[in-house]
C-alpha cells in the first residue's frame, strides 16, 4: 500500500521521481508499478514534459478504481463533490446551510446530494471508494464523531459514520474542517512544505496544523483551536465563557456587529443605507464598502486584521512555521484584511520567526477544505483497505 | 544503526521489548544483538525483573564504545558531565557563569571542565563518542551556531563545534538549551509520550517543543520562543523592542524589580532586611520570603506565575499537548508558582484542551538540560557514525 499512497501524494510524478522518493531501485520500482498496473490499481498517463532526454510516463491510481465523496461543512454552507482518485472533480454542488438544524436534517440533504451528484456522473454508489467530510468543530477522529462542539451543541457525540453508513457501503472518515484544509493544502504541495499553519476565519477562527509533514491533532484532537486566545483582557464576553477572545473581537460576526453600530451612529452612509435596505449587514458587505472606499469599513477591517495578527504573533512565536494561510469566507474581504494581519504579525513577531514568514491567502482558496475532504477519503481508504502489492 | 539507536531510545530493556518495538521476529532480534554483542557494540546487563515466566536479558549499549560529554550551559550557570553511553553519569561539575564574557573566556572554561572531569574517570579524550552542548539562545542546529542570541551578542555565528574541535576529535552537536530539556525527558520517557511542552523560566522564558514523538525545531530553528509573546498591551518595554513580553513582566529579573521595589516602599519587612544586607535581591530570596509567609513575595510570584499561565493558556489553545513540564531556576521558588501558572491555565484555556493536561516541574530537575546534552551526543554520533550492523 505505501507504493499506493506514495503515487496519491505524488500525483503527475514520473516512475522515476517514484523511484526516488521510495529510494527503490528504477528496476524495483519498475516491477512493482507494472505489477500495479496489472492489477488495475495504477495507470499510465501519457508522456510528461521532461527537461531532456526521453520522456517519463507519469502514474496515477487507476480512474477504474472508482471515486471518492468528499463534503465540506461550513457552519453557514454546504460543499458536495464526487472526485477521481487524484481528486479531479467530476461533480460539484454548493449551498448555504445551517448546521444549527442538527445532525439529522443536515446529514440528510448531504445524502441526498451525494446520490444527486453520483446519478450525475453516472457512477453506482458501490464504485464509491471512501467519502470524507469536514465539519465546523472539535472531532474525536478514531469515531468519526464531533466533541462538544460550540456552534452546533446538538452533534455531540453524533455518530455521522453510522448514519451514512446505512446509505454507503464506503468508509466515512470526518475531522475538523480547518484540519482539512491543510491537509488539502500539504496534498496539493506534495508535502514540500513541512510546517505550516491554516487560519479559517469566518463564524469563528481555527487554525490548522502541519508539523513534520503531518497534520498535527494534539493530544485530545483540538490543536489548533486559536479562537479563544485572548487578544484583549478587557476585551468582551466570548460565549464560551472568557473575556476577550479573538474570535469573539474579529470574526465576521463581530465584524457585522461593529459596521451596524457604525452605521447606526451615521458614521458610515453606505452601511446606513445597506442597513437600511436590508435591515441586517454582512461581513462581504464591509468588504464591499471598504473597497469603495468607506473610510469606517476600512477601520474595522483594520481592526479585525490587526487582532487577527496579534493572535497569531504569538502562535508564530511558539510555532516558527514556514507559512501561514489564510482561508474561509472572510478573506472574500479583500486584500485589505491580509495586509492588516501582515502589519500586526511583522510587527510583533520576534524578527527570527518571520525573517522567512510567508503570509498569504489559501493557495487552493474556498476549495481547500473540498480537495482536504478528498485526500482524508483517499488516504485513509487506502490505509484501511490495506491492498497487497 | 537503525537498532543500536533503538536499544539506545529503550535503556533497560529486555530483548524481547526490543524485538516487539523495532518489529523483528525474536530470532531476527536474537541473531542481530548476537552479533552487535560479540561486535562490542551491545552488553548484557544482569536479569530484569520479569512479571512472570523465565527472566529475560536486559541489553544496553556496551560501555567500551567510550564516554559522551553534555555540557549545559545556562545564562548564568555551566554543567558538564561525562556520561556513560546509557547516559549514566560519571563524573559532573557545575559552577555560576556568565555567558556575557564572551564565547573565548566561556568555552575555555568548558575545554578544561572536560578535561579535568576526564581525568577524573580516566577516561582518555580519544574515548569520547561526542559532545553534545545546550545554550541558552537560538541556534542553528546544522552550523552548530547561535543566531541573533539576544542575551549574548557576542557569541552570534561564532563556531563552538570548530572552537572545541581544536581539542577533541569528537564530533560536536549545539542545540537550544529548552529544546535539550524537551530531548533529554524525551528520551527518559522513551517517547511514551508523543507531544508535550517543556518551559524553563530562568533569566528568559523559553519553551521545548515535542510533537509526533520528535523534537520539533521550527521552519528556521526559533520553535519555542514564547518569551516574547504579549501577555499585556500596555506592558512595560522589553529588550527586544516590544511592550508587554511575558519575559520582561514574569522572569527572575521580574521577579527581583517586583521585590525590589516592593521592600523599598516599604512593603515587605522581610525583603527590605535582605536587600539592606546584601545591597540587591535574587528570586531564590523572594521564593524564601514567600514560603515564610511574606504576603508581598506572595503576591510578587502570583503574579508572575498568573502572566507565565495566561501565555501558556494561548499556546496550549493552539498546541493541545498532553503535558507541561516547567524548568530552570525559578522553579526552585517553590509550589506557589506551579499553583498560579495551574490556576492561570485551567482559567483561560478550553476546557477540550485542559480537560486532560497535565502541568507540573520537569520530572527530571535540573538535570533535564544536562541528559539532554548528553541523548544529543549519544543519539547525533549513531547517526553520524553509522556503524554497519
Amino acid at each position: 500500500m505505501h507504493l499506493l499512497r506514495t503515487v496519491f501524494w505524488s500525483t503527475g510524478s514520473s516512475r522515476h521521481a517514484l523511484a526516488d522518493r521510495l529510494e527503490f531501485s528504477k528496476s524495483k520500482a519498475n516491477a512493482l508499478t507494472a505489477g500495479l498496473i496489472e492489477q488495475g490499481l495504477l495507470e499510465e498517463i501519457g508522456l510528461q514534459q521532461s527537461s531532456g532526454g526521453r520522456r517519463a510516463e507519469m502514474l496515477q491510481l487507476a480512474r477504474s478504481l472508482g471515486v471518492v465523496i468528499g463534503v465540506d461543512l461550513g457552519a453557514t454552507s454546504l460543499d458536495v463533490a464526487v472526485m477521481r482518485p487524484d481528486l479531479g472533480i467530476l461533480a460539484h454542488h454548493t449551498e448555504d446551510a445551517d448546521v444549527r438544524a442538527g445532525p439529522g436534517v443536515v446529514l440528510a440533504r448531504v445524502r441526498e446530494l451525494i446520490r444527486e451528484l453520483l446519478a450525475r456522473c453516472g457512477v453506482s454508489p458501490k464504485k464509491v471508494i471512501g467519502i470524507g467530510m469536514g465539519v465546523p468543530g472539535p472531532v474525536d477522529f478514531a469515531s468519526a464523531q464531533l466533541v462538544n462542539p460550540p456552534l452546533m451543541p446538538e452533534w455531540d457525540a453524533f455518530s455521522i459514520r453510522e448514519y451514512l453508513g446505512e446509505t454507503f457501503t464506503a468508509p466515512v472518515f470526518v475531522d475538523n474542517d480547518v484540519n482539512l484544509m491543510a491537509l488539502g493544502e500539504l496534498w496539493r504541495l506534495q508535502r514540500s512544505l513541512q510546517n505550516f499553519m491554516v487560519i479559517k476565519i469566518g463564524t469563528g477562527i481555527g487554525c490548522g496544523i502541519v508539523c513534520h509533514g503531518e497534520v498535527y491533532r494534539g493530544a485530545t484532537g483540538s490543536a489548533g483551536d486559536v479562537g479563544h486566545i485572548c487578544v484583549d483582557l478587557a476585551g468582551p464576553r466570548c460565549h464560551c465563557g472568557n473575556f476577550g477572545c479573538v474570535e469573539a473581537m474579529a470574526a465576521a460576526p463581530a465584524i457585522v456587529r461593529m459596521a451596524t453600530e457604525a452605521a447606526q451612529a451615521g458614521e458610515s452612509p453606505a452601511l446606513a443605507q445597506l442597513l437600511r435596505a436590508n435591515g441586517k449587514l454582512t461581513a462581504m458587505e464591509v468588504g464591499q464598502a471598504s473597497r469603495n472606499g468607506d473610510a469606517a469599513a476600512n477601520a474595522i477591517i483594520q481592526r479585525s486584521g490587526s487582532l487577527i495578527g496579534q493572535m497569531l504573533a504569538s502562535v508564530v512565536n511558539f510555532f516558527n512555521p514556514s507559512h501561514v494561510f489564510i482561508g474561509g469566507g472572510v478573506t472574500q474581504i479583500g486584500p485589505l484584511l491580509l495586509a492588516s494581519v501582515r502589519q500586526s504579525v511583522y510587527h510583533r513577531s520576534l524578527a527570527l520567526s518571520t525573517r522567512h514568514l510567508d503570509i498569504q491567502y489559501t493557495p487552493l482558496g474556498n476549495q481547500a477544505g473540498l480537495v482536504g475532504a478528498g485526500a482524508l477519503a483517499m488516504q485513509e481508504s487506502l490505509r484501511l483497505h490495506g491492498v497487497r502489492e
